[in-house]
């Protein structure tokens, strides 16, 4: 998608072909800043201090990572240690370990000195399989969109989403956000209710900067209004993203997700989940075997944030001695949910369904 | 309550009998100043920027405003002046209309001359009789947290709040929290899961203030973290303080409460509402008439917080550009509250219920 009419991925090997680069999302709204990232130990971090984040592009950065790591040193060992170290950065994305585990399968058996040239074009290969990927998304979701805008011509199609599953979140177009660029882009007079997403931020801070970059008209909202837009029907959809669904289809995404798929039930809503089928946990029945992360109370009592002089502070808005938690995820069960919306096409939320757009797992 | 060991009210005459002083509000946490009210306008511009907030201390403070208002004039248009004034300052809180009645209705018939003195008595029994109906209001919320301590000993009773229904809220103890703190004062292992509540704070800068000054243990959460924490067995109970009460048992609180009942109602967590019966409004018959104060954009777009230097600064976190919407309040249905805490006793969420308490309405 185009920042400023420029084009861009948020990952892409650098022309030398040594290094990859990330768009910066900690800065984000407020500085557009690129990292380049030149060993695995580099990778690692942007993924643990969500330089990027995501699930599609959690999987991407840690492929080029476990790339990165090959080029140094080949061996099993090596191997073995960066996929290790890669894995443990954050629990909760299943994507992560997908995309490893596609990489060390790729790897496997190959000779060592191909391995770094084959890990380069493999994590390549899973960026350009995720753009495709969510352009597939795009298309089928977008099916949804037009139905509801046939239903109120010349008005407004109000779509909820929560967190950032935009093309931040991804390597391009995202999954929750693509029908919607697709709508935009179609001509269907699209408007997003974004959710602020605390503690972090990501619907105020990516999911508004990146609706706004391409022109999708959008309102932040706090997380609290939904329920109340929903009572007085100003929300024709919600569509989110998902972290790992459970081959039963609960689906864990940015805690908060559940508040508003029980608002959406409670109002009739109909309630999307879109991801790439690489988010399918088939290995866990049900949504409460998924790992939830929980993550520094800091991230709570302290907002980053741009100083009326356009220097970026962080100003704490607790009591000194107040604690606090931060479960960064929750899961939303699969009663709740109203369809998936997969590269394959849309699907019910649940197993026989996911089996059946998806029979080779 | 407490601060640093000193009792105070949110709002008290000064000693020569003239103005009033309230605590600031927007200050807090991290500044503890004292504001005097001179004038009916200095009264009216506190309950409009939020100096003072709460449903209970809106009336209490709208109360004294009157009676600042006729110290300069007792006439009959000076009072219908005040009190339109006043009633015009916030939307959705009854208990403005409610003190703003009672004052009128002890003023009306009475000679000019007394009437500055007969409103400033009147005014202070407002929030005598508020301190009141908050104790009895603790003490038969202190029963259901007893209940509860029975079934886990040596465990902690965890409640969830979600704004400031605290002392701060009223003029001393409380609605929500004064059960909480009865229950603390009375040895029972009580722990309170504080909603930041977005897009004002008013969780992480005034009730955890309010708790952490009584030492009541609590933690901060992000609004979006409730549903999880019930889904984990992690929440005994919610309390939550009301705005207004339509007839039926529909409770209008701040934006955020309905989605917290749907999450309790889905876990089976019992969800109460602490009101005195000021806020409940007899006129309507149902939440859906209860008016809803939108509030400005900035509000969610803009953050105060403490900068490391301990100075006090806002700070922007959406992009520039993106419109945000504020409504700050929602209404819960009935069908969601397990019950109503009143200075009579508790109650279920319904007219026969209501009427059979406060039988005179």
């Amino acid at each position: 998608m185009k920042i400023n009419g420029k084009p861009y991925r948020t990952i892409w090997p650098t022309a030398d072909g040594s290094t990859v680069e990330v768009i910066d999302q900690t800065r984000l709204p407020h500085r557009f800043e690129i990292v380049r990232l030149s060993t695995v130990e580099e990778a690692a971090n942007a993924i643990r201090t969500m330089i990027v984040r995501g699930a599609p592009l959690i999987g991407a950065t840690a492929a080029y990572g476990l790339a990165l790591a090959l080029r140094d040193d080949a061996s099993d060992e090596a191997l073995d240690g960066a996929y290790d170290l890669l894995l443990a950065t954050r629990p909760t994305a299943v994507n992560l370990r997908w995309a490893l585990d596609r990489m060390r399968d790729s790897l496997r058996n190959r000779p060592r000195e191909a391995r770094a040239e084959i890990a380069w074009r493999e994590a390549a290969a899973i960026c350009n399989d995720d753009v495709e990927t969510c352009r597939k998304i795009g298309e089928h979701g977008l099916t949804l969109l037009r139905r509801v805008a046939e239903t109120k011509p010349g008005e407004n199609v109000n779509v909820l989403t929560h967190c950032n599953a935009g093309w931040l979140a991804c390597v391009d177009w995202g999954t929750a956000l693509a029908p919607i660029y697709m709508a935009h882009d179609a001509g269907i007079p699209v408007h997003v209710w974004v959710d602020e997403t605390r503690p972090r931020n990501q619907g105020a801070s990516l999911t508004a900067f990146e609706l706004g970059s391409h022109g999708v008209p959008h309102t932040i909202i706090a997380d609290n209004a939904g329920g109340h837009l929903m009572q007085a029907a100003r929300v024709d959809m919600a569509i989110v993203g998902t972290d790992r669904v459970a081959r039963n289809g609960d689906a864990a995404n940015k805690i908060g997700t559940y508040l508003k798929a029980l608002a959406a039930q409670d109002n009739g809503v109909p309630f999307y989940v879109a991801l790439p089928s690489s988010t399918i946990d088939w290995t866990l029945s049900a949504g409460g075997m998924i790992p939830i992360e929980e993550r520094a109370a800091s991230e709570v009592t302290h907002v980053p944030g741009r100083l009326p002089d356009g220097s970026v502070a962080m100003v704490d808005i607790a009591p000194a001695g107040s604690p606090a938690a931060n479960p960064a995820f929750d899961v939303t069960p699969a009663r709740l949910v109203t369809g998936f919306i997969t590269e394959r096409g849309i699907c019910e939320a649940s197993e026989a369904a996911l089996r059946s757009l998806f029979p080779s797992q």
